[in-house]
């Protein structure tokens, strides 16, 4: 979480501008109803998003750092602290749906209030609570996401299939339709946050991994790939499959990606543009690891390693400005996040940041796995190589997608 | 179900007219956020009660008695039948809160279509489908009745508490505080539905019974006897309880009526006012069959067999015209529902109603106490001394109360 | 529970001989491991009912009555008191499987040292405390049929199907294979325990019930009746079934009577003397209350009321000594329990007996329904035409059956 | 699994007698219903260890391998398989406490048959082969400790709180009290197996890791060290703990390690020696991983990694040999097996076993994590500093404790 150094002022301000605004785009689609709906513990309403990454400016800036500023509702606290044990109790994570009111229109209100509370106080903030504003854009970015993930969600159970918006990101195809491997001479390589921009606590510390030599598939898994697995019958080989994700593919009669329903002329999705037939050239989304998993053995390979991905995209880049021998590697970021056999865990000598905002990432560290790159509905600049996103192996309803990897 | 005599063309028209107004009155002080969340599986949104309700007239009177009526949209009769499987499959009913559309806009234009097409149609259908229109009417009160408990249990689960309405219903202290008990002296007695107005199917055929000499208690429960109960550890006594109603209690950790809280200044409830102090001489509400059991265990009575709340009232309602020889039995009506220990059961000779409709009763009769007379949100004339309202005995988000019997 | 006078104290030294040596003697084919296993919350281990029965006259009757009695171990006591909470806490009923200790030897042995002392006490102890030796013996036999019944329940889980005894008992088919019905006038009639033998509390007091006319079933329903209902999709059409009844039968994937399995050749049932063939003309058995409506419903029939088959066996019994008019009823005990519509509920004036033995019956009248007759595994001389047996809805691992009812 | 080299015919032959005797020897104090009692999903009856060891040679070794052998009982495959999905359906794992039959003594004639089997069989059996045997035992050692696990599970859940054995394991206090810490410099390391011993197939393939600088505590966290944790508030303390780990200890009520209790006199535990005080010089055990991490936490330290520990156990296994610099380790083995923070995952480039074999480690590769060491109750000479122990964080009936971290 730590900002190294604070952006310079403009920039930051700009930053601040630019984020909040895009919240709102986000939710002008949306009715009072859509905004407020909850459709599983793990997604949360538009209307929550909205507020809670007020609530965390006010929480973590204003209130503490603005001599004078006053909450616009102390019982907003309560209604929209998400998970941070140190500020106090807070409202169970799946009553989310109830909270008719504050109504949307009193949410934009509060929004307002504190966007004028933080420029007047921008200047004058010391760089302790500036790097916090940086971190609450960054956060504000992460609900962004979340907020399109959650809303395609709720509008996937309903039987009308409402169209988000006609123009909304999907995950495209990738340039070049063939398959090929990305190899990597393996050896001690850095991992982790380089350099002097932001980046979330857990991205840090930079530090060394041994790793053999590997190549990684060059572009993401299509959906043309996806139909040949389950045609094969992949959701239904227990031994292709990890013992806990089989149990939970049998007691939950998972037979296909999340969104998918066998029509009669082939498979359609549900998308933020509604509910649409599947194209084959775009990558395989909405996967959950154990079937990314069960995929890739089938496959005659397995998921990458969190270096690994790292590694290559380092590599990448670098090749980028010569006369690069690997082939290209496509849809490293902006399609699908992808998953990685790693374990979210803590890098050597990690330390959460200090104080509340220490609950950011540390207390996660348990029984999810690392997804690398960014998606579709990622805002643009919010991800980078060393970017540590993280799910259980049973979530789904993020665009998440598998490349595959090998020995070599 | 079966309506006698069907009521003078006229009167129904404004039966169906008056009905149709009030529910949207009732929903006039909601958000369409407020309007569309489920806070339970027992509860509907506000807008599925005004949309089922329109499907009902849709489903059972214009679509097969309308001739050229077409259907608003062929696609809400799976968002709207309730639980007819003989009208084909249907949302589940824990999902409810997830239709964010179609918007409560658009359910008010469905309501007016049908509304104009009943309107068009009424003086030309047959008396069978006129009786549809009757008891579509009363199935409408119902849902009014549901609709505000339903908001009720929504605003509760809400951390701000909001108001409905300033002045809306709530249930009253009786005149008289004393409370006495009024004797029956037993026989045979008839009960069920006489005469030619409106009754469900399930109050139906009217017969005989024969009862041991009784008596009521002449008005309802208070809060202070609630209270009392609660500090003499009602909640906390084994062998008060049914074994079926302790198992409840401790599973759920149940230690007072539903809405009730413990505030520094005494036990405050939700109510569609918002939270209010609770009124000492106010009719003890919210309290489910289990915990008016153990009450009335407590205080060394009985909950009224069904037949004889049913022949108390046909009683008073003689006595009242003349000098009555028993003491008054007030609250009867428009205070809350009262338990009785009768389980919902089919009355002798019993025949469902015929067609779809048919599912209307009968289905339920299993597991479920019946509840009689009426409460505070009752549309005006909706009830009658045979009506059998029932609810399973862990409910108690409906207005019900406890009147007091005993053998004599 | 009130034995209204105490037998001969010849007879019921014989009585309590030959019921407890009766446990025994069940309990002899069964293993140290057989006799410790508990297959489900509902079913208890046998050893645990060789036990309980013990403690029961250790607690009820040796303890108080029995002057200078020292309990055999006081650890007992929290083991195996089944639910009564006046006397004291005991171990949760679905743990009951984890008493691998104390050994079945020294359950036996504990049985000895209390039989020996009741010997010793009998003829010294007042009135009231035969009356609890008489309580004690009906109770035992109640267990008895449960250990056959859950012996049997413990076996079916076992992919061996163990035979219990090759000469075990089995529901007979009824003498005469036809159907037929016997009508009965209806009119006030008398239910409930009359004379002075012994009955349970909650069949008590005799009291009055108007009937309409009505008509039973000569015989059971049969196994190739079932089949037919079976083949004919009853258990695959919603509108047979109450409602609470098809989502059980949906959720639990019900399909069959319990027991059964569909082999190549037909189909097969569990029974206490292995898996065998399905006799087309034995009485179904194993059936809860929502397929016994179900079935009933299809064969356009219902179920009886508890006071039309106790009023019918009444007419049957005084018919028998003369040319009886209506038609022989065959197998209204010893075959199998009937299930009637009527819920498990007080009888008018009903009084639980004093004491922890007051939570024998009064407790569980809520969400059960009536049984009547009496099975094959009922000891003989156990039931009576009064007798008030009962079960919830969804439970069949009784031998529970159906004979049909209808208006007339 | 892979063996690298089979052992000398004489050395496998003595391995085998007494592996197949030493389980017949730990199941000698338990009677018929001890050994067929499940206590959760989690253990199994002592009677299946006994007999899915010995399915375990019959299928993997005697069918294949001996020519002319025949299955003992062809119904014992679907009974006694455990999760081998390539080598058929099998019972559900929750139900083995369903088969009191076959009874101790027919697996015990089986056990007899398949060693005489074995016996005249190896010989003449062919290496891969052998190594089956060799597995065999080994994996027979495994269900040795949990055969023990499992009774003392069982046993905690008898009010009577039955000794297993007066002089069973228990793991013995740290010669030396004081707690020291033990450095190592970090740098490339191998680990995972070497050399031509037996070792599961997740050990291999021996690989090169970066460790940054750390050191180890030189014994494992005490009884009294745990208890100062319990009462400072440790167990109560949300910011101690991972999310996961808090939802779980909140839902669990969990406030000490697993068998303790609160007594008058301080806490006791439940110990295959029966319920005995808690001895505050013992290593802490029965604790799960978010406990321990909790504690990591609280104690300004953290778990080791694997990696780290093998490294550590190496390095001392050198030292042991010259005048060591570091403190003595203690309790590396033999004492309680010890969390790590790594997740069990694949080694870089590991392929499992071939054929339904390959389903003994890698399927389980999600959600557990590794254990090192030891525990009083591993049969001796059955682990090694490569050998990996998988559990999932909430599982706390393993002897499993702590042993801190930290980087230097």
């Amino acid at each position: 979480m730590a900002s190294r150094t604070v952006s310079a002022h403009g920039a930051l301000r700009r930053f601040l501008q630019d984020t909040r605004r895009r919240s709102l785009d986000l939710a002008a689609p949306l009715s009072d109803a859509d905004a407020s709906a909850q459709s599983m513990p793990d997604a949360s309403p538009a209307k929550w998003h909205l507020a809670h990454t007020t609530w965390f400016f006010e929480t973590f800036v204003l209130t503490p750092h603005a001599p004078g500023y006053r909450a616009f509702d102390p019982a907003f606290g309560f209604l929209f602290n998400s998970y941070y044990e140190a500020a106090g109790p807070r409202l169970r994570r799946d009553r989310r749906g109830m909270l008719t009111r504050p109504a949307l229109a009193e949410v934009l209100a509060w929004r307002a209030h504190v966007d004028a509370a933080l420029e007047d106080a921008l200047d004058s903030l010391a760089d302790a609570a500036r790097a916090r504003v940086m971190l609450g854009c960054h956060h504000e970015q992460q609900h962004q996401e979340l907020l399109l993930t959650d809303i395609l969600h709720l509008f996937a159970e309903n039987p009308l299939a409402p169209v988000y918006a006609a123009d909304a990101p999907f995950p495209a195809a990738a340039h070049d339709a063939a398959h090929d491997w990305a190899a990597h001479p393996g050896g001690v390589v850095s991992i982790g946050h380089a350099g002097d921009g932001f980046a979330f606590d857990c991205e840090t510390p930079r530090h060394r991994v041994l790793l053999e030599p590997f190549a990684l598939g060059s572009r993401l898994v299509t959906n043309a790939e996806w139909t040949a697995f389950i045609d094969d019958g992949g959701y239904r080989t227990p031994t292709l499959w990890l013992s806990d994700g089989w149990a939970w593919a049998e007691r939950e009669d998972i037979r296909a990606p999340l969104y998918w329903r066998r029509e009669d002329g082939g498979w359609s999705a549900m998308t933020l543009r509604g509910r649409m037939p599947v194209d084959p050239a775009a990558p395989a989304t909405h996967v959950g690891y154990f079937e990314a998993d069960a995929f890739a053995r089938w496959a005659g390979a397995r998921l990458p390693r969190e270096a690994e991905w790292e590694a290559m995209a380092a590599m990448a880049a670098v090749a980028t400005g010569a006369a690069a021998e690997t082939p290209a590697l496509s849809q490293m970021d902006g399609a699908c996040w992808q998953w990685t056999q790693s374990a979210y865990a803590a890098y050597p000598r990690f330390r959460p940041a200090a104080g509340a905002v220490g609950e950011y990432n540390g207390k996660f560290m348990c029984g999810q796995f690392v997804l690398k790159g960014s998606s579709c509905v990622t805002p643009a600049g919010h991800s980078r190589p060393g970017y540590r996103n993280f799910f259980y192996p049973r979530q789904r309803w993020q665009f998440t997608s598998v490349r595959l990897a090998k020995d070599i």
